[in-house]
């Protein structure tokens, strides 16, 4: 049985879903959170749905055996299959609440979404998107080489730029308004997209959309709230080690102080 | 038993093996040819030692249940553990017969090898270079993005060649007579990585030098020869499905005609 002081799990394929506890930690900052990060198998995005399921359905099992009280996808390219999957606990997924977010900010009814090659195949941000307000257009682009950028810690780069322009300025093209980052690494990228879309396009950042959406849970009790006498714990499971990872994790989580990373085999 | 018409396996994390096997069939077109890329685990080149060893296991545990006669580990990160393996069958990697070949072409004994983050971190080149040539300068430069860069099929692009550039020019300041393209990924980036290097630097292809090693084993009985009576058969195995990977598969084999690639599960 779930007990408020259980940790939230977060899952990822990688570092990308630490944009995510970050931005859970700063708004919940009572909670015990538990991150898996499947390092060993990354990255997820350019790999069929079926291979994708199968390493989330293992991930969440790991998770569950750890007695986490509710389960957060940080991974787009997960969370686009995670609809098929059967599972005992709560699970959110940044698909849902990044859709609802872009529809609140287009005024146009014009969206673009970058995201990796599984997640655009998927159509899971266009199919959500069209399901809250249908007339709205949507426009993908996958985007497989910015994941490899920002591990690559390239992501104040002229090349970096060159590349995120290269994704973008089709979806510019078609006059959309609102532009969602659909994978967990592209917050780190904000600056470069930013210099690309100027002023007047709204970024929508998943992760960021999914805090508000849990926070609101856990304020209706729908998950049980740790008590707010209580400051809250983070560990990082990752299932492969390395140092760039350790050291990416330091830079992502900053100026919090993270502690060292563990090793899991989770199959 | 191994027997002469059995298949030689071919193992590789990907596609980037395709220019090895590419390699291997022009010297050796009697020899049938099972080729595993284990996509759905892809790269292997940012991953740790521990983990690339596990994965090379387990595929090599796969193909000597298909009864090959040899296997040849196309892939370079996956080499850089092979040493350390027990296993049944005669294995050929790439950095041996890679070192070898570049220990002749370097007259000014400088030597630059570009690689993923594994091939560096296990200083493999370095070790076997200086092993037949103890005073040879060895140096190194992991270069990340070019594996991603070929899977976008980017391979003829103005990016490409700035980030060839960005990761070529500091061996270039070594005065490097010789460059080892230490990823079988890379001789698909031919064509740019001699735009950078000019005219005066050898490029050394492992799978070449390899191809030309196990040719040498077949023509003295190391391994038995097929009848050269009978043309070899290829077939491609993978561990995740891809269109991408197919498409890119038939592009790298041109002008030999492909069949269609069979998906496994080998764990």
């Amino acid at each position: 049985m779930a007990s408020a002081s259980n940790p939230i799990g977060i899952f990822d394929s990688g570092i990308g879903g630490l944009t995510v506890l970050k931005a859970l930690r700063e708004k919940l900052p009572h909670e015990n959170f538990l991150y898996l990060g499947d390092t060993a198998r990354i990255p997820y995005g350019t790999k069929s749905p079926q291979t994708i399921k199968k390493y989330l359905e293992q991930n969440l099992k790991y998770l569950a055996k750890q007695n986490v009280k509710a389960v957060v996808i940080a991974c787009n390219s997960a969370s686009s299959v995670a609809e098929e999957i059967n599972f005992s606990l709560p699970i959110y997924d940044v698909i849902s609440p990044g859709s609802r977010l872009a529809v609140e900010a287009s005024k146009a009814c014009r969206i673009g979404v970058i995201a990796t090659k599984a997640t655009v195949l998927s159509k899971s941000y266009v199919t959500h998107i069209q399901k809250i307000k249908p007339h709205v257009q949507v426009y993908q682009q996958a985007s497989s080489l910015l994941v490899p950028l920002v591990e690559e810690g390239w992501d104040d780069d002229p090349v970096t730029n060159l590349i995120v322009y290269r994704y973008i300025s089709p979806l510019l093209k078609e006059n959309i308004d609102t532009l969602v980052l659909g994978c967990t690494h592209y917050p780190i990228l904000k600056p470069a997209i930013r210099k690309v879309v100027g002023a007047n396009v709204t970024l929508i950042d998943s992760g960021f959309a999914l805090a508000k959406k849990l926070t609101e849970d856990l304020q209706q009790g729908v998950i049980m709230a740790n008590s707010k006498d209580l400051t809250g714990e983070i560990r990082l499971l990752t299932t492969d080690s390395s140092d760039t990872f350790q050291a990416n994790a330091k830079r992502i989580m900053l100026p919090l102080e993270i502690k060292p990373l563990e090793i899991v085999d989770i199959n």
